[in-house]
């Protein structure tokens, strides 16, 4: 049974089609600049050569089009017919109080995702273009919907209601949704299983660290708090989020002159580790000039350690304990140096990394000593998979 | 040697007369609505019966000219002559990065806090009315200032900076600075002593929870983080103020129609325990209140003790370990609930509370069981006091 994997953003398309019989991805792509000029589709298979196709695309309809016909192609296709597509997997980034689980797509289910869109005024409508371009290409294909937020609806009140004026949650729905939620199940699950316990028995803390950044406390597999808030602005120092700050910084800027479009800008693209070194978004480039001296770049990277060991310390309390602690995404899977900043002082807490099996890359694998009282783990993510997984199951 | 302390705010001034060679309270009072239709002044000395006095007061220099009278007054004064007052002490808000410590008042020192009143628009001003009019009244005695952000000016970089573009902390001085420092220094002297131990061997955190709250990491004497930032309104749930929240929230509700003035108000002032419950900021009328079953009341109490708690492990975090926890200020001193609340879910930590023992109110006291790996303490604060040694220890 196949599964097509749809991750749609404003004028991008990533898809993966996997075989759930064995989760082999049988190919994957991304389209970008989507109704925009220099529309490009890039689709590749194991064990062929990448694929490139540069021509006007204006809508994700006339994309996912080319998308089917890359997947059937006889050349460098995967499978002969769309028929052979049994089911697609949508990943939908806010579910609001709405979505608590991945769902069936149907009439009833997009207008409930369009009521949401106004919490994600940039990605809902993006997804929702994407659902309504597969449902009219592969009409006989059941599709589902699984969202960013949906993990983090079990938090409990203390932790996802923001001490605003209560009129503002009933009114707005402004309260702590959280994301990567996807991530953050996929990677504790598969945590438990490197660990040898059920996922009932485990406090786990699973740290998601790319160019976005959160982490997630997951108690008995459930998620009870998690960093990003309301937006994905919240929480950690990102490539270019500031994450928490004293909220009263905006209307000081205000007054000094800038706009409240230009702090949410600054807040947004402007800031994190790309505004505290002045060198790039990239934590690569960042911890490559820190390497050679520079301060700032140093900071940066100071600054992000530290909220990550302070956010943990409060997700053990949060917990009162942990048993497993666990880097995922790109930087959490990839670098040994932010890792090894981050547990350092950690001790207090039982935890005692081993260099040598730190200094791997790229794998399921356990990073602490033996006598460490809490297990430290790098998980590669797997997004996709995780979708194509609640795909099988609902549509089964 | 008497040393007079003065708190001056915009419309408000409390004083305390104390003899220093026995750190004897001799009088204190309270002057309100100074500016304002209806000002009064109330004095109290200890054994004596308490002074109102009400009468116009245009300004900070009229109330203090009372004040002096009624500390010299044949009937109700403690001194015979201004001569008696050897020195006075100023609480003073904010000292940016200018003031790490107390110091004697010059006119250099003026000018710097001119200099500091843009970050603490209300307070500042407000103490260098005070600071000018003590000048002039008592010409001869020495002042000191003692700053609310001093203690707070050994933060590392990583506690301090916010991940904001460089330049908003190099044009507008944009950082944590922190607040309550003189209360936060007192109770952790104090705690050392109580412990029996030396302040530069212990890891603290003191809790110093009032309808401001602030929570203080103390390592070896030093802070070394605090959860208030540029202003009081960051950090825990507060009485009206929201600690705290995802930034992105201000946007979002400049975009509902909000001005950003009013979203400011909101934050200060209509937001932490009131806002949540409705009903009061208060914390005994909303303790009163979910003793009867409010919900709101409920969740506004359990979202200050999460984040209370969870701050207290962030701060375990951030100094991989602690020695001694405090709590102090009006529910910190009083709250046995809140306090049983907060360590309730804290036992990783080796935090284990004596139920009797925590019953107890208005006294420094240990409040943990002798098994308890970290001690719990309650120590009532006093920042007169605090504010009257900084003064004689730098005049002396």
């Amino acid at each position: 049974m196949n599964v097509l994997v749809i991750n749609c953003g404003s004028s991008s398309l990533k898809y993966q089609l996997l075989d759930m019989t064995n989760e082999e991805v049988l190919a994957k792509g991304l389209v970008e600049r989507i109704g925009i000029e220099g529309s490009i589709l890039v689709h590749e298979a194991p064990g062929q050569e990448k694929v490139k196709l540069e021509q006007p695309m204006k809508t994700h309809k006339e994309a996912l089009n080319l998308v089917m016909a890359a997947l059937v192609d006889p050349n460098h296709g995967v499978v002969k017919t769309l028929g052979e597509i049994s089911a697609v997997g949508h990943r939908a980034v806010h579910g609001a109080e709405t979505f608590s689980d991945s769902v069936v797509i149907d009439d009833a289910v997009i207008k409930s995702l369009e009521e949401c869109s106004e919490l994600a005024p940039l990605h809902n409508p993006a997804n929702l273009i994407g659902i309504n371009a597969c449902r009219e290409l592969l009409p006989n294909a059941p599709m589902v919907a699984v969202f960013d937020t949906a993990f983090h609806q079990t938090l409990p009140g203390e932790a996802f209601m923001y001490p605003l004026p209560y009129e503002l949650y009933e009114k707005f729905k402004i309260r702590k949704y959280g994301f990567h939620g996807t991530s953050h199940k996929f990677v504790s699950l598969a945590a438990a299983k490197l660990m040898g316990k059920k996922i009932e028995d485990l406090k786990l803390i699973s740290c998601h660290l790319g160019n976005g950044a959160s982490l997630c406390a997951i108690k008995n597999g459930k998620s009870v708090d998690t960093s990003m808030g309301l937006t994905p602005l919240a929480g950690l120092e990102m490539g270019t989020r500031c994450g928490d700050i004293d909220p009263a910084i905006i209307p000081f800027l205000v007054n000094k002159g800038y706009s409240v479009e230009e702090v949410d800008n600054i807040m947004n693209k402007k800031s994190g580790v790309l505004g505290v070194s002045g060198i790039s978004s990239d934590f690569r480039d960042v911890e490559s000039a820190a390497d050679k001296g520079d301060k700032r770049a140093q900071l940066a990277l100071d600054i992000f350690h530290y909220r990550v060991r302070t956010t943990i310390g409060a997700y053990v309390a949060a917990m009162d304990g942990v048993d497993g602690i666990i880097f995922t995404a790109g930087l959490g899977e990839n670098s040994t140096t932010s890792r090894a900043a981050i547990c350092s002082g950690l001790k207090y807490f039982g935890i005692v990394l081993n260099p040598v099996e730190n200094s791997k890359r790229g794998q399921a694998t356990i990073i602490s000593e033996k006598e460490s009282k809490v297990t430290v783990m790098v998980i590669p993510t797997n997004e996709e998979l995780m979708i194509a997984r609640d795909t099988l199951a609902l549509v089964k």
